[in-house]
């Protein structure tokens, strides 16, 4: 559970907006259990303003090919300070710090052959000139079968490692099988031998499912979808992927279903720009996520959240669900309607989550033999009500609506 | 969870062989919850002798085109009771009976153009003379849009009520979406206004899992593979089959991994065949199938049964894992273990199954923060040994052989 | 080059239809090369009526599995003589007969169990029950691996050969591979060894381009599209296909567009049907047919012929190119335009067909370096004209309009 | 027709390879009407040594990012004076002079932002950062909707124009339909707007053959197969390839079976390596290749010819055929044998290639009926023999040899 600039700021944020909602984080979500604070995509290039890459950019690099943080955006990264800076200031505010990062080695790093540290390698022998990115410019992919490519890793992560990073998402490999599997490899080893723990996170989706047990072996997450964003359709259409990726999520390695697009998004176009969800899109949203057990990372600029946005992102008991909760899954799966079961860990009880998913309201049941469980109550975690269980369990929701219930085994 | 005559006599089972194993489950495994007794395909065709089809055979059919018992083969069928004296003696031990049934029409009905009943119509107006099964030369298809269809459907399900059918195994249909929804449909609009309860049964597999809602609308159980044999090829593939339907599972509509070849099989064959299945590859099979909440459909004659068998048969703790847990599904999956964890729906434990899927021994083990519950010790179920729960939950084992724990919350 | 009874009266012509078209033909358009009258479908089924087909219908067959021609549409085959008397017509015009047969044998005879003549085999030991047409309900396909299926096919050409049969449409085959091999190589060998030359013409299309050999070493002919119409979308596509197969036309076997919807179609319909082709668009259809060198067969009631039409079929200089050129082929296929080259066979110059694809007047243009030939005059040979050939062919054309010109080598 | 000197030098040829080629070919081989002299690829990178690609390698380029010869591997290139000297020796001879390019801007000359002449537009505003060689590692491909690409794409077309080229092997283009599409017409449109003509040529194969209109309207002749080497394999393969793509060849546009790796092959690896190819395949090479009229690309160290190979490369008999026939295709192609047919284009007669493609001798034979021309005596080409012709044409070939006949008409 964290936050991360891509939603707000695209590739162009900036050390203030990071400060700014690592603060509202500290004193408004981690007692909720919000903790991560994660800086996106391109922090080395000077001149990013938006969402959008730009060809052949100057990035900003040391002397071993390693991209480090443009100044004019990050002050604190002056005189070759890295993130260490910023770090520490996320790191006294009881929270953790991540970046992102392209898989491979900077392509001006490879034309100009730098040495790898001491290594008595070189960037051009580390960097593969036939993999690119399809949708950024910036990288080569690794030579995996290279020392290089090894002692190239090994040098980043011994980087972020001394800057303090305690999560890595790292962009361009988790839909690259086959091609990505040496590739995943070779950073999930780096990282973990780098001497800091860190959460190791693979995008863009969609990963194959065929490939769980390679992403569940090295990664603690990776992404189900391609990007997404405030539409419902991207929403409607992760019902089928939480249904086919839900038996995996497990402690240690959880299928993600991308950042929530909540309250003020797209700050680098508009400062006006506000998510396109419904209140109640924003619901489901949760409610799925949680019964999925997917990461959930904000992409609001937090400090615009209004008093909806921070119920959202404070129920407790919704909350709870991702984490006091196993073998969640959907039991039913049709046109107009998705319904979830997800047990309790501790034998207490069993969540059931009931979607509308018409563009109308609608009354949505199970039969209460469905459960398989001895429960006479039913408690609705959104609005708190209890009520009574017959023998359905219903609930009447407004289009794309959900409602969460809590069902207590009876004594 | 029942018998059925298919794995033992084929296409020429015998009125005194469904006796003789009916008055067996009555005497030894009633009390463990086994009850149907089911009678497999052919049984109209006089001169059936093994697992064979014969086209253009004659079938014993009634003047409204309606397929009867072989006389010959059901002396009880005389006079043209059908199969109510059998029924009723397979209740008369406290069990239920079953048939089975291809879909549509006698292409010999259809030829001579018979009437269906007292309906008005005829069984060539039924029959759609390009819907043929691949298997089986006896039918042509239903048209599913006439009035003649539902009419002949209506037809034979009267008849089966008439004799006091408890379980229709309906076969050429759940592999063939999309061209048998709506035949499925007819029969199942059939089954269920026909004035007597029956269990919906549709074969062969693979049925297709994107259909899986229609398959949980319209029919109790189907075939999620093709026909499965004591074959370790055939166990191994399952494992992947029943990962991808586990969470389908629940009241009212499940998945069939088939039926179990154990004991004394194919004996229209050769009276001393015995299963090929080593004990090892038994265990991993019942354990797999109570796992996922397979029905369970002994294939043996089981009159023939020798110690082992019937101990597999009467085991009530691995029994009750179908009965008892919920939300079954594996949680490790490669190409050597296969780990599968279940809740028990009243809160008071979880079973994990471990299961060696190489051809030699191993110690299959599983961290145990992975079972997310507080437990102290684990019981194995097919040896009762208990032993105290450490950091892992491991059982060495045997080639193709499992093992399966019940942990029980710590109060 | 012939006529056939489809493309005017579907599956109901009668025997009168056929001695008037065999007339008009034996007057109008013998001395053209036309020669071939040819009795298409269910000429075995009394109740026919237009282009349907009726499942169960009751067929014409004798007492050893073989159709008969339905005596209330071919009087003359009355008292068993199937038809000998029509073909004897027929050839006393000068002209030669042909008739329609579907593969395989017909259903009612394998499921009464017929005799195959004194062969000792019966129908149903020929019949395949698993192999029925997709569109036609009337046969089985043959078991091709039996002696019975043998003997089943020397039956009915030993009777087609008594008849006086001088050419075989073979239908629901053509496009049937790889199942159809052996049951063409089985048809191939009763035609060529009943006693009688035939023609084999095998039908529907589209024959598969990679089976192109084995056509050619079985057929004499056989379809490369679907049933074509008088649609300008399928002639339109038909030069696509034209392209592919041209290389394949030469003595002994053809690649076959199918028949030429021209003049009054569709009599079973409606007696004032017409073609629906513009004359731009049959002139184009009949230079295209001839460019590729396709069999002929002519689709109208001749005796309605208006004075265009019989123009068409009586164009001797567009005739010949069929019979005269070899090597045909594109040099120019456009969305817009397609530019065909044919050299005479006795060396003397070259055919050049150009056709406007498009809805508008066209001027389409060859560089005349490209007929690779030495020549100075062009005659088209629709319009009889003769031009000087400059540095371009050309021809300014009507929408869907085509012509053709005679490149006459200097000497 | 013509020579390149990849086959035998891979990417390191040097300039005194070419001179010594070029002269052997204006005394040996230039009557019978080979012309062109070709450098193929790397003739910019000074440290090639063999067929291998070296990534990241420092290449000779000038200031505008054209990459120039190496002037250690091409002594006349040094002081910017590029291909100009040697394309002028070339010429001195009567022969004609070309080069190999790949697709594309450099891509160090983007990375280094070069600028195009003094066009106003810079290297890597004409550079894709996603298009990428698969094989090849130099350059980048051209962003092709920009004017920056139109420029890059004139200056080096000026620089070949200014050098003297005749004839452009472009590679990296012709299989990768259909984002190559673009960079063609680019590359044609400055090809035939540099004020000098030039033969454009694609590679590699296979180009695909739904494109042929494109390919034939943008190119002169382009690859059907991927690189063709002295391997049984691929010549048999290209059977097939040649019947796809023969009506395709003509005046201005033809199908390229690639070169002919004949005598002596692979210097750059071992001076002593010599084809692979046995005398048959060679001439059956020769053969296919003048039929489908394919270009003829001399693959040798032609100053290391053999008397045989001397011989197969001035046999004017047999290179006239591609000279003077047309509409050459196959008739006959099965598993063990092929038959092709052209007729010549000023209609004295009939060529006929007899292959064997089977491991033995072997007697082919077409029926002359087949032949669709008046002929008495047929002469074989490679022999010189002459014979009656009968009901057949025929020839006993051994393993993987052929035969081709002049047929001529009778007067």
């Amino acid at each position: 559970m964290g936050w991360n600039s891509w939603d707000c700021y695209g590739a162009a944020v900036l050390e203030e907006h990071v400060r700014a909602n690592a603060r509202y984080m500290a004193e408004h979500l981690k007692d909720f259990g919000w903790e991560y604070v994660v800086v996106d995509i391109q922090w080395y290039q000077p001149s990013a303003v938006n969402h959008q890459y730009e060809p052949f950019a100057e990035l900003e690099m040391d002397e071993w090919g390693r991209l480090m943080p443009a100044v004019n955006r990050f002050p604190s990264a002056a005189g070759g300070a890295g993130f260490a800076s910023l770090a520490e200031y996320v790191h006294s505010l009881g929270l953790k710090f991540g970046i992102h990062i392209m898989r491979g080695v900077p392509r001006m790093a490879a034309h100009r052959r730098l040495p790898i540290g001491s290594s008595g390698y070189f960037c051009h022998e580390a960097a593969d000139p036939n993999s690119v990115c399809e949708w950024n410019p910036d990288m080569y992919g690794a030579c995996c079968d290279t020392e290089a490519a090894k002692a190239y890793y090994e040098s980043v992560f011994a980087l972020y490692a001394s800057w303090g990073v305690d999560y890595i998402k790292c962009d361009d490999i988790a839909r690259l099988y086959p091609q990505c599997e040496k590739e995943i490899e070779l950073i999930s080893d780096a990282c973990r031998s780098c001497g800091r723990d860190m959460v190791l996170s693979l995008s863009p989706g969609p990963a194959p499912l065929d490939r769980v047990e390679h992403l569940k072996r090295f990664a603690n997450m990776w992404r189900i979808t391609d990007d997404f964003w405030d539409d419902w359709k991207l929403l409607r259409a992760m019902f089928e992927r939480a249904q086919k990726w839900c038996i995996h999520a497990a402690p240690g390695h959880w299928p993600d279903a991308d950042m929530l697009p909540v309250g003020a998004v797209r700050q680098c176009d508009d400062p006006n720009e506000w998510t396109r969800f419904t209140q109640a899109e924003q619901r489901t949203m949760i409610t799925l996520w949680n019964m999925m057990r997917s990461p959930l990372m904000i992409g609001a600029e937090m400090t615009k959240n209004d008093a909806f946005t921070l119920s959202l992102l404070t129920n407790a008991d919704v909350l709870a669900i991702g984490r006091e909760s196993f073998c969640g899954h959907p039991v039913v799966t049709t046109q107009e309607e998705s319904i979830w079961l997800a047990p309790r860990q501790d034998g207490t009880g069993v969540y059931a989550a009931l979607f509308n998913l018409t563009d109308e309201a609608r009354t949505v049941s199970l039969d209460a033999g469905r459960l398989e469980i001895c429960c006479k109550e039913a408690a609705e975690l959104w609005t708190g009500q209890k009520m009574a269980l017959g023998k359905t369990l219903s609930a009447t929701l407004g289009a794309h609506d959900a409602a969460v219930f809590l069902l207590r085994r009876d004594d």
